[in-house]
């Protein structure tokens, strides 16, 4: 993907929860961002709209010349394509774009986007269309591969930020470490991975078991995760995966102040210390597994207010604590450093 | 599916394991089904390889000419259809029979089958195959519907027939009880149902949301289990469907011996007390939910052997267990009255 220099298609929808897709390209693939496309929004920058990068912001295609591709920048919950932008999507096609999409509803079934692509020669590139049909089969794990898996108490708060940046640190440390993405932005930004929440679900977990398996020639994989166990409408993913990467570490990621499960604003969030027992037991059902880490996402409070609540989680919870963003990584690469060796010293399990 | 006259091919897997789909079939309509088809079993009994019923096992389809569909009579894991089989569904296409299957890999999605069916007139029916592609949204279940879902420690441990004999049992004591399928055997014998574990998964709690909703004009909807979450290749399954039905009450069924995960000889099984323990705490995230009965399998036990296992599972779990053959499901049915009376009389959730 690195020729592709990219409009960020985010009209109506320019905030950082909901374009996610968009915050991490720009973020992690900054040459690729030509533009985010937001007619309302004309003349800003990415920074205003979303905090992150200093893209600009157009009010038409027409103001992009040199883009070859458009992104599909958001991640809507059920990830349906606004109607909208269809008049949008089809005015890239004609001009030869390729089109880059990670919803559930394939650009190329869709007739008249492949017709139009047809015509044109324009790629519809689903980012979530695979052909897995495995179960996973629980063996071919390699034990002197370490595995770390971020989990969250809910969507949308930073597990493949966290995967990555973890990631990332390992790589500055001279360790052989690979970003193993699981959703439509960690596969946008990687090249490569396995959209797991679009398996055939009995599949989910064979999906996951194969990424862990196609990257096991490096020292440490970091599964980005998805979902939560305690949203109503994703947790069978979240356990899918789980189970098929059978981790031996688990980073979790929470936002600081999230009272309901994103898009459920009628259900509440449990406490952060429940959820995290129900992660272990989940984990340890053959093997024992703990939450060896935690990424706190204090995007809502002050730097004080921050420092406060990262004592309070050190002191609750007994493990490294840490905002990627204020305070980086370090950290939780420590942490998994000290797991890798703490396995590689004592008994296999 | 009144009009239906099935051959049930089960070919090389005449066993009661493999052949569930076969069985229930042969237990639940027999009037539906004229033969079983396994040439290496010709001229036995149904009784004699499966358990269950008294239907022929014939040779050929030219030995049952009163046939108008076959329904494939298995479910393997990963639900591919073996290939030797493939002869024997062209000569009952090209006899203009129905074929009837739950395979993941759909008949209509294959060249051959479709082009045949094309020429022949028979339909090929996809039990399987669906369109849902909604997620849960956590609301809209009315409480004075009573929900009770029946899970497992196991694939294939009696999920499907402990909520038949129980929806059975309650209807037979002048309830408006429903049985809820969410596999393809259970939609065959129902006639209606979702096939949970053929959606994308970001949609499995979303189906068994919209079963329970499609069904709540009864008083009770006693919804099949899938799967398990402590099997390594279907727990995903298991736990979206258990959160998108989000049952009052469960009841836990398992086979007596059974020490490893259906298809996966190399893992074991924890012990029964800590499953009962993964499922209370999934299931009781929002609001709290028990295991008020166990259906025991004995299946391999002699009858001291499974009123032994009985008195010990009763007196370790305290709560009605039996094995639905043996001793009928009046237990488990008066465990499900008692939980309906107390949610009736005391405060409602």
């Amino acid at each position: 993907m690195s020729e592709r220099r990219f409009v960020i298609l985010t009209e109506g929808h320019s905030n950082p929860t909901t374009a996610k897709t968009a915050c991490c390209v720009i973020r992690y693939c900054p040459e690729q961002a030509v533009a985010l496309l937001d007619a309302e929004q004309q003349g800003k920058r990415s920074g205003d709209l979303l905090g992150v990068g200093d893209v600009p912001v157009i009010g038409s295609l027409a103001d992009a010349p040199d883009a070859n591709a458009l992104l599909i920048g958001i991640a809507p919950p059920g990830g349906k394509l606004p109607v909208p932008w269809r008049r949008l999507i089809h005015e890239a096609i004609d001009r030869g774009m390729d089109i880059v999409s990670g919803m559930h509803e394939f650009l190329n079934d869709d007739p008249e986007f492949a017709a139009a692509a047809k015509a044109s020669s324009a790629r519809l590139v689903d980012v979530r269309n695979n052909r897995i049909t495995e179960i996973a089969r629980g063996e071919g794990l390699r034990e002197d591969c370490l595995r770390i898996h971020t989990v969250g108490h809910d969507c949308s708060v930073g597990k493949m930020v966290t995967a990555y940046e973890i990631t990332s640190g390992l790589k500055q440390r001279g360790l052989d470490a690979k970003f193993a993405a699981t959703g439509q932005t960690g596969i946008v930004v990687e090249g490569d991975g396995y959209p797991v929440d679009c398996m055939v679900a009995d599949f989910v977990s064979g999906a996951a078991e194969r990424l862990v398996m196609d990257n096991q020639h490096h020292d440490i994989v970091v599964v980005e995760g998805q979902g939560s166990l305690v949203h109503p409408s994703y947790s069978s993913v979240t356990l899918g995966l789980l189970h098929g990467c059978q981790p031996h570490g688990m980073i979790m990621c929470y936002e600081v102040g999230r009272s309901c499960p994103h898009g459920v604003d009628h259900l509440s969030l449990p406490p952060l210390g429940h959820i995290i027992k129900l992660y272990e037991s989940m984990a340890s059902i053959r093997r024992p597994c703990r939450v060896i880490g935690i990424a706190m996402n204090s995007r809502t409070l002050t730097s004080d207010q921050a420092e406060e609540e990262r004592e309070r989680a050190r002191n609750e919870f007994g493990v490294p604590v840490c905002d990627i963003f204020r305070h980086g990584a370090d950290e939780l690469v420590e942490a998994v450093l000290q797991l890798k060796d703490t396995r590689c010293c004592g008994p296999v399990s």
